[in-house]
């Protein structure tokens, strides 16, 4: 047996955890597919059909590369978004993208400040890159930006993190309070705002495109319901924009994405209908929470948290019995946000199925808690 | 006007050059489009028709995230590969599965071994994990595979990368050659055996798949006709596929992408007869090369090299008087590799236009080189 080649220092010693397992694990573990996939977030509602087509037609032409300066999609997300095409880089995914900010600013032992229960991946990522993340509590089930912000400078902080709409409970602030908080952010200390949910949002705080403090991720995997072609975007000072050169990977975005994605924002009406129909599915899932005792939290995202009344191992308990009977919902990891389930918006048919399965995944859970 | 957030000390100094500047760029400062897209090395055969059905209907299915751990992919790679699902990790194309395994291995001032004139992309992962790269030059137009060992061992690399078949030349180097470098190779050296080109070659090298020193980088870009797609994968050692775990984007492959790769492995006759049709263009390359007076150098890649028997400035000269007339290819970056263009093989239109251009191309060289 011969012997292995040593990783570097900071990789060796990086847990072999991974953020998330995928339900298609979950559905081989279980022996059969969910009957509802409503525990990531997905759009079920899915993508434009002015998308779909055009990833079918550009199906036949990936044999080429994609734009690696992403020209086109870069310049209908600046009008879109009211910037120029230099405050837009586009990446794989939000994911992608906080990896590299995270690699552009964090050395190792650097402090970064998110939240307590805040977004895996983006811990992830921080772990990976060497960097000591130091994290606040939520507040009131809200991410709570002065506190970070307040912390990020008590620490000397490098980045602070913070997702607007919240993931995983739901939850906004309002324009004003996210203003106040850059407000009291100093020049050196880089605010990470996740807006993955934007579009879902009442009102978005307004930011000077040109203050190099802010990263706003946006994606075309929520509300543009295209989380499988792995794309989205960040909005930042020029200068900080072109220093993802130094890391992206040039060619990275999918070919067939650019185009979906170019059609997607083009398709306002769609868009407008996909808000409408996720809000009347947040209303059905707290009607059915209601319909068996359990009060849901305020949403302004895809998804809402429903409180299971107990505990975490309660609410744990509850996600297993859901999985047991097909419908596929994750949860929170820490207290006490963890009292709760999250529900995925989705489709009639979806929802009938977590209407139909709650009611038992309750009764399962509640018998386990008197120890039945 | 703010001060910027100051970048890690290892982006802060980072170049700001990127490693390939893409067609549509090209395209767009010359306004208008190629007529011939022949210079990387994508594959204008274009993929199978089923992976282009597979990848249409999976358009539709793209609101789901791809299964983050390519399990039916990874399990249909093995078997073709004849190693098992742990033996293989999937990825955003090679270019991603470099850039994490120079992450994996290389810490700061770690010493890499590569070609002089080899891969950009993976010298930028190098350089952007703050490996000091040393380089070998080529032997006879072709990478040295003993002397890339010995210099990685006597200078203590972490790092040795092997292309084979080799880009930009073309060569490569029979299954024996590989086989005694590999066997030269101490225990705790890692060799990146970059196969882009795997399914060209005549006969690849036998490598036990439990070897923890090598990884060998596959792709469903260049014979699977997929490069848009962003889509490869590794075979390693068991301990070593498990390492990226530590550091990939969990979810970063997109859904359509595992769609078509599953379908594209499957489609054996259509990987045959592009092998075949390849094959052909690269004949009907040389041919046009040799009926203006050229030579070109054997290649087991979807490429030539097209020697125009004068210096780097000459083969500049035609490179340049090709895009005019709307011919894009690409050439080497060093001497004297850099006394050719490379050009892909693609469809007969695309040589016709290359046919077509090469005459008045060297003729613009040779007028510019005699000071006319």
């Amino acid at each position: 047996m011969r012997q292995i080649p040593t990783l570097a220092p900071l990789p060796a010693r990086l847990p072999d955890s991974v953020p998330f397992v995928g339900p298609e694990t979950l559905e081989r573990q279980r022996g059969a597919p969910f009957a509802a996939r409503l525990g990531a977030n997905e759009n079920g509602f899915g993508p434009s059909p002015r998308a779909i087509a055009a990833m079918q037609a550009e199906a036949g032409e990936v044999w080429k590369y994609g734009d690696p300066t992403n020209h086109d999609l870069r310049a209908a997300i600046a009008a879109h978004c009211g910037v120029t095409p230099a405050h837009v880089v586009v990446g794989e995914g939000i994911d992608t993208l906080l990896g590299l900010a995270v690699r552009l600013m964090v050395a190792q032992g650097d402090r970064v400040v998110s939240s307590e229960g805040g977004y895996p991946t983006f811990d992830f990522h921080v772990t990976g890159f060497g960097g000591e993340l130091l994290r606040v509590p939520y507040r009131d089930d809200r991410q709570d930006p002065q506190a970070l912000v307040a912390r990020a400078v008590e620490i000397g902080a490098r980045m602070v993190y913070l997702c607007n709409p919240d993931n995983p409970m739901g939850g906004w602030h309002p324009p004003e309070v996210i203003e106040a908080a850059l407000a009291a952010l100093p020049d050196d200390i880089l605010l990470i705002l996740d807006e993955a949910y934007a579009e879902f949002a009442p009102a978005l705080p307004r930011i000077d495109p040109d203050d190099p403090r802010v990263l706003r991720m946006r994606t075309f995997s929520k509300a543009h319901g295209m989380a499988g072609a792995r794309i989205g975007w960040a909005i930042g000072a020029p200068v900080m924009i072109r220093a993802f050169d130094r890391v992206r990977n040039h060619f990275g975005v999918n070919r067939i994405a650019q185009a979906g994605a170019l059609a997607a924002l083009a398709d306002t009406a769609h868009l407008d209908r996909t808000v409408a129909q996720v809000a009347a599915a947040r209303d059905r899932i707290a009607a059915i929470a209601r319909d068996n005792g359990l009060t849901t939290l305020p949403s302004a995202t895809n998804f809402v948290a429903v409180d299971c009344g107990g505990d975490g191992d309660f609410a744990r308990a509850v996600l297993t019995a859901l999985g047991d009977r097909g419908v596929f919902v994750r949860m929170p990891w820490v207290a006490p946000q963890n009292r709760c389930i999250r529900v995925s918006c989705g489709p009639a048919g979806a929802l009938d199925a977590f209407a139909e399965a709650l009611p038992h995944a309750l009764a399962m859970a509640r018998q386990g808690a008197s120890g039945g």
